[in-house]
């Protein structure tokens, strides 16, 4: 969920400004795997999905815009110092020219955020395969930027992060099986 | 923002099941002036708009996310009693094939959401009438779906939300002058 | 894998000239979880997928080519004989427009197939999970278009290809597995 | 080169108010074989091909905005006096909830026009073959619509710009013989 | 509007070849805020607009195009006498791999242009905001390149297109004002 | 065709680790006028394509993508025993951030592969024609990546895959003169 306070005031910490690392991290911002994607296709699936899976959607997809809102801060506190020479030597010179030092939905290489990204089938078993997938491979994502990044601050915040979607991906593992298990009972598929 | 209740349980009324009227909605659901393009366009610029603008953006951002969660809701009970011959008669046979009655961020015409829809300049100035103009489409367009609308009680709850894209429309023009003054006084700009 | 024969020789089976079922059925054919999605997310993966999976990913990917085949033979078979006024009675006027009675990579609602749809993450668990829900997606996308279907000849071949898709999970699932224990063996994770 | 006096100046007729012909006829104004992109795609390539094709790029690209000034005001006939009921009926209810009758860059399905469309290569017989393409494939999409068409005052222009695509292509292919009549003879490339 | 004469005649002046300059330039030709998505904005949204703005829309739509072609002129200048190795260095490969040295209508990061970026409401308040909002947005876009830029030259002329943006801005406030009287008047609306 | 056997026993060379290289050669992946593009454009208007020219269609579809498949296994060998900070130094970290080292359908650039890259019209001279263009532009393609190159093994390949794009010109060519003479013979068309 988003916080009503004064910008910034997310507990986040980078050890320095480090444009070219918030290059890397706006993946997870507006990248396919990132916090947008995955916020908004757990929100979007809860109409249809059955009611015992409502709470659960609810709960990770709103975790997720918090998630969104740390991503934003840390490429905030990375990028807000830089000048354009820096922005430009970081590779973000076409980040700058369009949007200054300002956020943007995209992935790390300028491609803007799309919903084809995303999946609502309305069949729950089908969504929660999905769900379960988003999750893997934003665990994945948080890998290969801790591995791009030389921010232990930074490091310790996406360590964190990588650990809460391998507990979502349990957590739509979790879902599945009742809902087989209801189905199996129920012969309802 | 959204509910964390059961879902459905927003207040919002329709006369009947009309699937058809819910191809046209899903325009204010994932189109390119609907609110999850609001929401997300001003929960994003926040990071780099002067401090006096954040209240501003998070206020009407998080109140498009209501407006975003009540349009699901509309576009929920207009399909969920329609067959799939029901829906292909509406027109909503190919968003049938591919989403069933799940709800996705598509345009009335089925294009995917995208970014491209939404601006973030980094200059204040800019951005604020970047949200007007936001502003002033979705007004138009809550305009164009209760032309094709014959459900009464979908109307009223429409015009409800055509009536705060006009009063979001003034607040971001206000805070245009007043970051316009205030510049003058400074010549920061 | 593709025909070198004469085209229209794989044995599908439609009952009569149906444009409108065409409409749907190039779901499979150009849309998210249709089988060129499959096809090429499957193929793409092997290079650095672990050896023990690339077998899997070549067997299931050339299949998923052979069902895309199938798919364009019988868009071919349901639309050849319609003459331009059918087709815009289907629904296929826009398509007609564009493409004539040819083949396109498009979804039902005729946006282009793009790779945003498909995932490459390198991590060899992500990527398998990735595979699991694009064959579930598959298969609800069956049978959303059986539930839209009429012809009898037409959907004894989608429930084939339905309960292949099935049977593809259960593979990728195993294989999941299989990566698992020998991760845990080496702790190579 | 669009027309600096009043708008629907340009000589055009169409027999009657007719949305479902405007809706095809989109494809020839915003759709990937369309006026504009013809015209964008010529004038682009002027800055490095060779000096001799330049003029032809000129001429035929400007020529192609004339045409998409006629498309333009064909489809603005084609519409002005329809309802919102009568857009609904036409197939263009999804286009009036976005755009109400305005005109906008699409194709007759109501996907956006995207530079994906066309290509520049900087290799003039590469640059040259691309725009024979696309004038045997505005030709063919002129036949497509001329077959959905009804109107025959519509059909007249609708036949003498499928003309002009015809000579283009073939000024297009005499541009050809002459580069690779110089290059033979410089052995430049 | 595009000259008929020899490529290159038009008055722009740039100090020295300078590929990563002409990256960033390149957002004004192909990207979300550049010259040719005010001209195609402006001259799309003639036809459905008020008569009394017609002629605004024609002249400062032609007048982008005029700028369209003093940006292409300039990107051209930059590289044209650029190795594939300067390219390579400049940021420029990518582009190199796919144009040569040949002018493409991309952002700075690369991706192709979309009519997703510009919007046609049929309502004329609503379009001549999303006009007044394109109008600061490339303004801002002119001053982050002048900021990425070294090269005094060129920057007169960015300098010179800005304030253009800033005119233009104006005279579409002004605009609305007219109509809002008029609608007042008529109580039209 | 796609291999059964190993990955990696595709008999292309070279010279060394250079994820640079992969970077531009990508282009040839997932780009516009890459193998993949091709490929899939031939095989799928053998379905309304003359029986005359289907074999012609299917043999070069097909051989496609055999390219396909020795792009893919160049860019894997170029870049599987680079580190993260090889790849960021490539100018890879965007797509390392993604997709660590797997491959993707993308273009140099990072923006995915889309449909709209391709056409397909039903008429046969029109399709040759896009066929002929994509054989050209896939040439320029070439050569542009061997100018980027600075890996004599890899340009070995490159050259010659290269000739094989300036054969299928040719033989498009020829198909277009047995079509039209055809033609001319029945009048059909």
């Amino acid at each position: 969920m988003w916080l009503y306070e004064k910008k910034l005031q997310y507990p986040v910490k980078v050890s320095t400004c480090n444009p070219m690392l918030a290059k890397f991290l706006i993946e997870q911002y507006g990248g396919a795997d990132g916090e947008l994607a995955a916020a908004l296709r757990y929100l979007n699936q809860r109409y249809t999905i059955p009611d015992k899976v409502v709470g659960l959607l609810t709960d990770i997809g709103t975790e997720e815009f918090a998630h969104l809102e740390m991503i934003a801060t840390m490429i905030y506190k990375l990028t807000k110092d830089a000048t354009a020479d820096q922005m430009k030597e970081a590779g973000l010179g076409a980040h700058y020219a369009n949007h200054d030092s300002a956020l943007y939905y995209s992935n790390a290489a300028g491609v803007p955020w799309t919903a084809s990204y995303i999946a609502a089938k309305g069949d729950p078993i089908a969504d929660l395969y999905e769900d379960i997938a988003a999750e893997e491979k934003a665990r994945a994502t948080y890998q290969w930027i801790i591995d791009l990044s030389d921010d232990p601050d930074l490091n310790d915040s996406l360590a964190f992060l990588r650990e809460r979607e391998i507990i979502h991906s349990q957590r739509f593992r979790e879902a599945v099986e009742i809902l087989k298990e209801e189905r199996d009972k129920k012969k309802v598929f």
